[in-house]
């Protein structure tokens, strides 16, 4: 047997690895608003990237705020968010400030964490497994590309999705943010 | 009826549309690396980016030279070619010298032409049309995600393939190199 991908890794070639991440993130994210229809509050993207996540989540969460967290703004500006939804600076202020300001509210947050070192990922995971759970509603989702630990995020299934045949499953990662234990 | 994507769009987010254009180049890829089994010689591979596409090739195209041209080096280690198959500099000086070196006998070439500036994007796509026919062995294939007018450059059937529910088809463009007309 073929032990499964690390977090972020899957077969193929860097090309067909990205075409599964994307495959997998939409799948992903249309389960995502699908589980916080009943859910009202805003959205967290955590990684701002080049904006196709938040293109992507404006359009299947139509009315929602949309919070876009990066270091930098690196985004085109059709694929970025009105100015007073972009959250620049060090996620460790920036996100509590944000809980500061909103309360508990929030009904999705979805965490592009993967990058090549896989050390600091791991790192930046676990802070977001402590200190998501205190930004969002009850039953609201964590969506990302590495496991996050902890007794506020209940797993859920990964959704079911068609693949184009030669690509891979690339692994994502549901919880449901539970109540206190 | 719907008017078809401008070259290089497509409908749905930005998510969407990296997803589709990803996969559509998988396909197209395959079916030139199936058009040029016969046909011996180096691929080149416009516009290295970060690699992506490379490392696809590699795998498709085991035993080819595939030489890898861009402005700048952007690609990172694991998805770069040897240093001797990296071509940097002005394609418009480093094009025209390569063909100097081997004459005309490429098999492919792979052009990654669009970006967001459509008017430069088309004087690109030109400028390889013209060049492009004296690089390359007789029956080799051109492939770009921009067309490409050239009487030595004989349009090619796009290849079927399967895409994922919401996934467009993505504008791709497949030519034969043709003798002097």
């Amino acid at each position: 047997m073929t032990p499964p991908p690390e977090p972020g890794r899957a077969e193929g070639s860097a090309l067909e690895r990205f075409a599964a991440r994307l495959i997998a993130q939409r799948a992903y994210l249309a389960e995502a608003a699908r589980l916080i229809a009943a859910i009202p509050g805003p959205v967290l993207e955590i990684g701002l990237g080049k904006g196709r996540t938040y293109d992507h989540l404006r359009r299947i969460l139509p009315g929602r705020a949309i919070y876009c967290f990066d270091r930098e703004h690196h985004a085109p500006p059709e694929e970025s968010p009105p100015s007073e939804f972009l959250v620049l600076g060090e996620i460790q202020e920036t996100l509590p400030a944000l809980a500061r300001r909103l309360g508990a509210t929030a009904a999705l947050a979805h965490c592009d964490i993967g990058t090549r070192k896989p050390a600091r990922d791991m790192a930046f995971a676990r802070y977001l497994a402590e200190t998501l759970p205190g930004v969002m509603a009850e039953g609201g989702i964590v969506l990302g590309d590495r496991p996050m630990e902890s007794n506020r995020l209940a797993p859920l299934p990964a959704p079911g999705y068609t693949r184009p045949e030669g690509i891979a499953a690339w692994p994502y990662y549901l919880y449901r943010v539970t109540p206190f234990a």
